[in-house]
C-alpha cells in the first residue's frame, strides 16, 4: 500500500459504459501515471443509484469525476464538491452549458479546479487548446463539427444515397445514434457544446439558450445528390464567432466545398477550428464521444488536476448575440417548366440584392428543379427573396434553403 | 507600475523576425492575460548580438525565451537559465532533438519548466496535446507533416504539374523557403521535429542522429502525375510507432490515397496524428512556423509556465530502433515495350512475396512506362525485387520508389 501521500483519491458519480471505461483505464494506466507524476491516482468510491453515500465518497477524494449527466442532482454534487475545495471533472455538457456561471464561480472561490473537455467533442481537446495553447490570443471564431452521430448520418447518405430515415436506422443499428435520437439530430447536442465553447473562447455568458439550432431531420437524399453535382458536401455545423463587437453562436446544416478542411471530416468523427489573426487557426479532429475516448479525455482532465494550475475562466463578460449574418446560401425549388420561370425567380433574387454563383436545371415530366448557390448575403435578404419564391404560382413545393460554407483554407 | 508580485519577467533572446513579433504579442495581450491570470507579463530584456548581457537578463527574469537558433550558444544559455532555477521557452528544434537529455535533466533537477511548443509544428499544439491531453494514455504512433516548406512545394507540384526547381522558387519568392533550402527540402527539419515528438510520446531517448531522413528533392512532376491517375498524393512524411516492442522513426515521401486525413492538408500547413487505443487518433492542423504563429505557440508556453505544473518530462528508458518496416510501395520503371516485359517484372515481384495493387501502362515511342502501387510488404524484401528489377536488360533508367500510406480513417 502506497502512503496517503503519493495517492490521488478519485471519487467517480455514475457506473455506465463511460463510468466503466473509465474505471478500466484508470486501473490500467495508474502505475505509469504514478511514476511520472509522483501521485498515484485511485478510484476512492463510486456512487450509482443504488450504492454509495455522495458526503461520503467526496470526504475520501481530493477529486469528483462525474458521469452521471442531466443537471439533477449533477449540479447539486458539482457545488457540494467545489465547495469543499475539491476537483471537478465532468463529461456533462448540459450541465456546462446550463450552469455554467455558477460552477465557474463557484470554481473561482474555492480555488478548485473544474474541467470538462469530454463534455465538448469527445477526445478532440478543444477546451485544452483554446484555455492553455490560445491564453493569450484573440480569438475571433470557433466553428466545426461537434456531433458525431449527425456526422455518421450525412456521411452515410452521401456515400451510399440512402434517405435521412434508412441512415438514421443505421446509426442505430452500429450503436452511433441513440433509440431516442432527437437531442443529437434536432442539433440540440450541438448547440450545448457551442455554448461551452463560445464561453471559454470569448469569456462572455453563452448559455444552452443562447444558442439557435437547426437540425438535420428535413434533409433530403436529393439535396444530397444535387449538391454533390456542385462539389458541396453537407455537415452540421456549430459556429461561434464575433461579428461587429457582439457574438454570432448557431448550428446549422451547411455546404461545404470540397476544398473546406471540415469537409473531410466524415463518419462519426468531430473536428473544431479554432480562429485568430495571431494563428491564422488550428483544425483539431479525432472521433467523437465513445465509452473510451470520453474516458480518455476524463483521464486527461484528472491527470491535468493532479497538478495544480488555476484553470478556471474568470468571469463572464456579456456580449451582444447577432442573429442575422452574412452566408452563401443553397436555394432548391421545384417549378412548371414553362418560359420565363427562371427571368422571375432570378428577379427576385436580383431585387434583394442576392447574387447567383452556379445552378443546376434538370426537367422532371412537367416539372423542373432549380438548384442554386448564392454568393455571400444577409441572411434576412435571403430570407426574404426566398419567401417571395415560395409564393409564385409556378412553385410547385416548399423553396429548401441550405447554407453554403464557401471558405477554402490553406 | 505594478507591483512587483504581480508581474512575470520574461527575458527574450534574438531579435530576429520570431522575437520581433513575439515581442510585439506580448505588449498587445499583456494587459488582458494580467487580467485574467492575476500576473502580468512583461520583457525584462533583450539580448542581441550586439546588446545585452546574459547574466543581467537572467538575474532580472523568471523566465528566458530563446530565439537565437542553433545549439551554440544557445544550449549554455538554456542550462544555465535551468540551473538558476528560471523556466525555459524555445522553439529551437535542433537545441531539442540534439541536447533533449540534458536539458530534460537539467530542468528535473531545478524544478523549472522546459516548454517548446514552437520547437515541433508552428502552432500546431502537438507537445501539449501529446504531454497533457494524453498524459494518461498508451501511444503507439505519431505522424504527420511537420515541415510548412516542403508542403508547399508538393502542393504547388500536384496544383500546376510545375518541377521541383519551379515549385521551389515559388516557395522562396513567396518566402515559404529559405534561399538555402537544404535544411527543409533533405527533410532533416522534419527529422528534427519527429526525434523531439518520438521522446515525448514514447519517453525513449531518440535524438537527430536516430532519425533516417529522406527528402524532396529528387520527386518529378511525372510522378505526382502518374500517381493522381492512381488517386494519391504525395507528402513528405514523419512517422514515429511502436514496433514489435521497439521504436521506429523516420522521415520520407509517401503517396496517400485522398482518403487520408492527411492528404487533405496543403500548401504550408502542417498536421500530426497521434495514435493510441484509447482513443483511435486525434488529428491537429494548422499553419506551419511563421514569425507570428511560432510567437504565438511561444506565448502559449510562457503563460503555462506561469502556472507551475511540473511538465518535465521524466527520463528516458531506451527502446530499440527498428528501421525495415512494412509498408506498401509506388514503383515507376521505364521499359522497352515488347512482349514478356511485364511477365518477368511480376515474376520477380512474386518471388519476393511482393504483390501487385494496382498498375498504370503508357507507351512512349518504343519504350513504355510502368507505374505500379504494391500491397504492404516488408521493405527489404520491396528492395531486393526493385533491385533485381533495375538489373534486367530492358529496363531504360533506374526504378523509382516512394512509400505509400494506404490506411484510411473515420
Amino acid at each position: 500500500m502506497t502512503p496517503n501521500s503519493s495517492r490521488f483519491r478519485v471519487g467517480v458519480l455514475g457506473a455506465g459504459t463511460v463510468g466503466a471505461a473509465f474505471h478500466a483505464l484508470l486501473e490500467a494506466r495508474a502505475d505509469a501515471i504514478g511514476a511520472e507524476m509522483g501521485l498515484r491516482p485511485e478510484i476512492s468510491g463510486v456512487l450509482t443509484r443504488s450504492r454509495g453515500d455522495f458526503e461520503d465518497i467526496l470526504e475520501r477524494s481530493d477529486l469528483i469525476v462525474e458521469l452521471i449527466g442531466g443537471t439533477d442532482p449533477a449540479l447539486e454534487y458539482a457545488l457540494r464538491t467545489l465547495r469543499a475545495k475539491r476537483h471537478f471533472v465532468t463529461a456533462n455538457k448540459q450541465l456546462l452549458s446550463r450552469h455554467g456561471e455558477e460552477l465557474f464561480a463557484a470554481a473561482g472561490e474555492a480555488g478548485a479546479q473544474l474541467r470538462f473537455e469530454a463534455a465538448v467533442a469527445g477526445v478532440v481537446p478543444a477546451i485544452r487548446v483554446i484555455a492553455e495553447t490560445l491564453a493569450g490570443a484573440h480569438i475571433e471564431r470557433v466553428h466545426g463539427i461537434v456531433n458525431g452521430t449527425t456526422n455518421f448520418i450525412l456521411t452515410a447518405m452521401e456515400r451510399t444515397g440512402a434517405s435521412y430515415e434508412e441512415a438514421l436506422r443505421e446509426a442505430q443499428e452500429l450503436g452511433y445514434a441513440e433509440a431516442d435520437p432527437t437531442e443529437d439530430v434536432t442539433g440540440r447536442d450541438a448547440a450545448a457544446k457551442m455554448a461551452i465553447l463560445a464561453r471559454l473562447a470569448f469569456g462572455a455568458p453563452v448559455g444552452l439558450d443562447d444558442v439557435p439550432f437547426e437540425g438535420i431531420e428535413s434533409v433530403t437524399a436529393e439535396d444530397i445528390a444535387y449538391a454533390r453535382e456542385l462539389g458541396l458536401s453537407l455537415k452540421l455545423i456549430g459556429s461561434a464567432e464575433r461579428v461587429d463587437g457582439g457574438l454570432s453562436v448557431q448550428v446549422y446544416p451547411a455546404f461545404l466545398y470540397s476544398g473546406h478542411p471540415l469537409a473531410a471530416v466524415n463518419g462519426s468523427f468531430n473536428a473544431v477550428t479554432i480562429e485568430s489573426p495571431d494563428i491564422t487557426e488550428i483544425t483539431l479532429s479525432g472521433p467523437g464521444a465513445g465509452g473510451s475516448q470520453t474516458a480518455s479525455a476524463v483521464l486527461g482532465d484528472v491527470i491535468s488536476a493532479m497538478i495544480p494550475p488555476p484553470f478556471n475562466s474568470p468571469p463572464a463578460k456579456p456580449m451582444p448575440l447577432v442573429t442575422d449574418r452574412e452566408s452563401a446560401f443553397y436555394l432548391h425549388v421545384e417549378v412548371a417548366d414553362r418560359p420565363g420561370v427562371l427571368a422571375q425567380v432570378a428577379e427576385i433574387l436580383g431585387m434583394q440584392g442576392v447574387s447567383l454563383e452556379s445552378l443546376v436545371q434538370k426537367g422532371i415530366g412537367e416539372d423542373a428543379r432549380l438548384a442554386m448557390v448564392m454568393h455571400p448575403v444577409l441572411e434576412s435578404r435571403f430570407r426574404a427573396a426566398v419567401g417571395l419564391i415560395g409564393r409564385l404560382d409556378f412553385v410547385r413545393s416548399a423553396p429548401r434553403v441550405i447554407r453554403v460554407i464557401s471558405e477554402t483554407f490553406e
